[in-house]
């Protein structure tokens, strides 16, 4: 298709159309607009490419996108250094930062495991997080929370990891499954209403939080 | 958003999100799946960016873009250059180039007559088209197909040039609304209904065309 449009729009068009999510009607309207854009909104954004690539890499403790090592996280002394959480991937420290309520540190799995896709164990960065709660003499970690997705991989790999870490003396917890805030019960799926059933606690009436 | 992720990586997310349709969620996606790309890769996007830039342009007879000057499709002779075929964008060419029944040649508007959106006339590429009109002396254009969508743009669009060139003693045609292929009565909403009605054929059981 790419074949009626100028050669250097073609090769565009081509190239975005390597990116995930993204189609040839979407390449062909991305690349239109780029084509309409002034040089420096080009050239702004081929930078950022091309810096991403020089600048980023991973936190030699936790795994996590960093331009610096190690990360800010890791390297923020006012954080609560007994907590682990095991994410799958950069995002979702984003997504667990953004709620403020999470003050520990984190470790990032890239990945999870899944035989389909043939990722296994060894291609996560399982070995790091090992190294961590077997060195870190000065800053003992207490509780590992595994925080993966509710999803056939996501349960894999916390089980695997809750297998594998048990015996280093380290509680490991799993982060609750049930409905969603502001969720309907009517229209919640059976294996979420089981979850929240499972995971239900008493109402203390003698608290504030339960 | 983007401060939770390293400084190269939020600048990314940042650029992406300039773009049309590109909205946090997925400019983070994105960003995610670059800075896990090889360097070849990202390099071949980051040229591709800048290389359009700088070698694509309108051609100088249809406006088209192009690499040279004139294009491709002006510079083909097998072309019917009796026929111009006027349509919004360079995405609408490759529109009606895929259905390999056009022969004749094209004139890129480079937008549609839309006072809410402050574009008249004077910002589309009609002077150009006029241009051709009046000068093309050897090869005489018979007939300017209006090809604009059929929105309230393209209407006006197309209105309007159908009585800017009426008087220049050319064959003006607009291409035929109605029901779209496989599409179903049933669904139709009743504008379209309403062209289908008025712009029936005569079924012609002499002859196998209609």
């Amino acid at each position: 298709m790419p074949a009626f449009f100028a050669p250097s729009v073609a090769r565009l068009i081509e190239e975005l159309c390597k990116l995930p999510g993204i189609g040839p009607k979407t390449g062909q309207r991305l690349a239109m607009h780029l084509v309409d854009r002034p040089r420096e909104e080009i050239r702004d954004l081929a930078d950022a490419l091309m810096d991403v690539k020089e600048k980023v890499g991973h936190c030699s403790t936790c795994r996590n996108l960093t331009d610096s090592d190690p990360c800010d996280i890791c390297a923020d002394g006012s954080r609560d250094r007994t907590v682990v959480c095991v994410v799958e991937d950069p995002s979702d420290v984003v997504a667990m930062e953004r709620t403020r309520q999470f003050d520990g540190l984190y470790h990032v799995l890239h990945g999870l495991i899944s035989p389909m896709d043939g990722v296994g164990p060894e291609q996560l960065q399982i070995q790091p997080l090992l190294n961590r709660l077997r060195s870190d003499e000065s800053d003992r970690i207490e509780e590992v929370i595994l925080a993966t997705d509710p999803t056939v991989e996501g349960e894999a790999t916390a089980m695997y990891l809750g297998r594998l870490l048990g015996p280093l003396g380290v509680e490991v917890t799993r982060i609750a499954r049930g409905l969603p805030e502001g969720g309907n019960l009517d229209y919640a799926d059976e294996a979420t209403l089981v979850r929240a059933l499972e995971g239900r606690r008493r109402v203390n009436l003698n608290s504030e939080r339960q």
